[in-house]
């Protein structure tokens, strides 16, 4: 589906809209409804079970969005969180200096100085996107972070975070005290990011209030001892810089071996690369073939990252391949500044005697783009009907019930329904329409399982107390007695877990 | 505890600490640790479990925390949503009137304009609570929301939304089409509130970054049908107006029947005051004896409001009585507000043909606040233990799995451990230590349940395959096959809900 095509499907079926859509929306917010809110959740919730999963000493945070502007300073973000702008001198719009080069430089602007764009601009006579005229100002540039006012004195400045990961650097120390005392620890923050985006587009993709989902790993740089051997064999879709810039857009299959090996790649590296990856593919169920690692160069990558690819999706509906997570090795650069912002020392002593400033891995993950990939890769038109291929554990209902014929079953469904909400499963009441129209809602929804409760459910009989199990995917029907329905939905709906280090 | 105590041990846990603590924290914002991120999502899921749970046609939204000025100015936020704030012409401190006032008139300054407090503060010498100086500014209405500048312009205003409320007024319309066209229709957000508060203070009660819950219930004005009789009979601690006005403190035992029959208040009013009690009281674990049901007068309450009860907690760390909660009656304002301000009709057409525009019942809780509450009510000294009576439901660790003996008895307690968080229970490894030490962490952070493995669980024989469970407040230990834990803990941490309407 092309964009607008699956934004007004999420739309109507009450997934997502804009934000204060009655006043004719605010752009680059929106607002998640019962579907999209629990699908969210669900996301979230396996996002949380994988990764804090990989180890006892992995940590789930909930710090505030708020930072000092000390820690913005010290992380760099003051100075450097910028984006090159453009004006119009004629309409006065605004624009990314990379939306109005967009065709002329498709590669970006990344590391270029704002001289050099402006020449780029006047030498390919760029023009407005808005009015076409060529009369644009030299680019300058504009922070994107929200500032507030804080406190009552007007002197004071704080800032909305731009990503989580700076609150979990800025625990490191609770954390360390709280924890074992040992490397690796890991500290993971869902929550909520805010950019004021020049140009919001593509729905999800750029927001000014989004979601991340980050695990920073704190490491000692003397080695991160993991089991590399399970991995080895794992091939991997890869698309590393050279062939790139020899004009590949689609990757090579590789093994977790062979990067390490012939390239030249850390195996603690490796190893969580390929547990990001088998995340899309195993626990969000993208298809492999629609996955991509993509390398970045030393050129479009954050200086303080000594390595970093993006794990990459293609999608339909955005016309590419797009980020939809990455594994950053940022080295010591997030200690070491907050080390010298704060005047504390962040180093800590091991039990062998050493003292190490531990350096940081960190594994992050945009939860609203997911959302829309979910829905992008998963969702479609399949023959007479609209399905949802959501993995059962993703699902915002995971089961509906439905009286066949509501005057006569109404009762004993409602109960099922609250017997099955009571054992904490995911339930929706449906007696609107026929059955075929109650199982399309679901279908579209992504629900796993729908029951139906009838004639026979309630009959003195065999079939007494069972009711009409329909799966989703397969659309087969069988006949299940209703004190099996937990262990049923609840096996299916079982998040899954990696194995730990 | 005093407040300064329950404080220290909380950070000493990592249940919470102050945000940007390296950097000498930021006044009003707080960090959650690993027990306090969960603490606070399991009063979260419980709250959602309990009040989405009253009906099938209540949801859950997931809506941005930014509103676009028209939305603030229809709201009435805008203009109204300040506190008066004095400043001191000597030392340049800025307070809150209330905080100068608060000795020399206890009942707060609600209610009074900017000139009457002038007159207060000069007729009983008011003094800076800084300096001591008595050259103090007239008051000026301080505006409590922080302000952003949205989008590239410099000229597009939006807020951080000051309640969670106003996201859900705004969805109304989008609701009504997503839901069966019925009233009451319920609309559940659990989110991020923002205020600029002058003087942040009591931890967790006045914040700048807070979490709400809110459940606005929207219904057909001319009758919200509750089942009244099955809490006809429900004693409450009530403190009306009256009674308040005559100097009292404390509650009157009252059954809900009789507030109605005798105190003139409305049966669907009362049956959700009832279930938000029950809330606190049941789910929770609150003391009975320590809460009551405050009715504010009409001087108090925001003048939209046509009944409004606080649930209050008496609560050591804080000296006094103290606002967990309240039950708004909101009448047409908010729907009122938006149609004028969006120049939309937001009335519906109900099945028998009458068009109206629903009321609003608001049910609202401070999750912070509950989670400080439920530290101050439920955590204590108990003989040698420090012990956190959590209900099992609530508890951020589940069950703590111990090996005896480490070296022996480590890798069957490990994949014991695995096992049980395959099956989504929150489980913590612990072997640090004696065993008497694992569990008194384990006391303190209210886990109910521990589990040890011992030599008689590895080896051949009738014990082979059995733990010791213990239990947290009883202490009670039995011998437990570890195939039976899942389900022993599943039923322990079931949330409760309510009946249905």
């Amino acid at each position: 589906m092309k964009s607008d095509e699956l934004f007004a499907l999420l739309r109507r079926r009450g997934v997502l809209w804009p934000t204060a859509e009655i006043y004719g929306g605010a752009q680059g917010l929106y607002d998640y409804g019962p579907l999209g809110a629990s699908l969210k959740r669900q996301v979230e919730e396996a996002w949380v079970a994988w990764f804090v999963g990989l180890s006892h000493d992995y940590y789930r945070l909930d710090p505030a969005e708020i930072l000092p502007e000390a820690v913005v300073r010290a992380s760099g973000h003051l100075e450097n969180f910028t984006d090159p702008e453009v004006s119009c001198e004629t309409c006065h719009a605004a624009f990314r200096a990379e939306t109005v080069l967009e065709k002329i430089r498709p590669e970006g602007v990344d590391g270029l100085v704002s001289a050099q764009i402006a020449e780029i601009l006047l030498a390919n006579h760029a023009r407005c996107p808005n009015c076409g005229s060529t009369a644009l100002s030299v680019p300058r540039p504009f922070n994107l972070m929200f500032g507030l006012d804080f406190g009552v004195t007007g002197k004071e400045r704080a800032y909305l975070r731009p990503e989580t990961a700076q609150s979990s650097y800025l625990a490191f120390p609770r954390m360390w005290d709280v924890g074992r005392h040992a490397l690796p620890l890991g500290v993971a923050v869902v929550g909520k990011a805010y950019r004021n985006e020049i140009a919001p587009r593509q729905v999800l993709f750029r927001m000014r209030a989004f979601t991340q989902a980050e695990l920073q790993i704190f490491f000692d740089p003397a080695g991160f001892p993991v089991p590399f051997a399970r991995v080895r064999e794992e091939p991997l879709p890869v698309l590393r810089v050279p062939r790139r810039e020899s004009g590949e857009e689609s990757p090579e299959w590789v093994t977790a071996a062979d990067l390490v090996a012939s390239g030249g790649l850390p195996e603690f590296y490796v190893y969580h690369l390929v547990h990001c990856y088998r995340f899309f593919r195993d626990v969000l169920g993208y298809p492999a073939d629609r996955l991509r690692l993509f390398e970045k160069s030393d050129r479009e990558r954050a200086f303080y990252n000594r390595l970093q690819f993006d794990i990459e999706g293609r999608l339909e509906s955005l016309g590419g391949f797009k980020e939809l997570g990455a594994v950053h090795y940022r080295g010591e650069y997030d200690l070491s500044r907050h080390g010298e912002g704060s005047g504390k020392d962040l180093s800590v002593t091991l039990t062998d005697g050493r003292s190490v400033r531990p350096h940081v891995l960190e594994l992050t993950f945009g939860v609203d783009r997911n959302v829309w990939a979910l829905a992008d890769l998963l969702l479609g038109v399949e023959g007479e009907r609209t399905l949802w291929r959501l993995p059962a554990y993703l699902a915002p209902v995971s089961v509906g019930v439905f009286p066949l014929i509501p005057k006569a079953h109404a009762a004993y469904a409602l109960r099922l329904a609250d017997e099955l909400a009571a054992a904490n499963i995911a339930v929706r009441y449906d007696d609107g329409g026929t059955i075929g129209k109650r199982y399309a809602r679901m279908d579209e929804a992504g629900t796993p399982f729908c029951v139906t409760v009838d004639a026979e459910t309630l009959a003195e009989g065999e079939k007494k107390d069972t009711v009409t199990l329909r799966e989703r995917d397969s659309r087969a029907q069988t006949r299940v007695a209703v004190g099996e329905l937990v262990s049923r939905i609840r096996t299916a709906t079982c998040l899954p877990r990696p194995p730990r280090y």
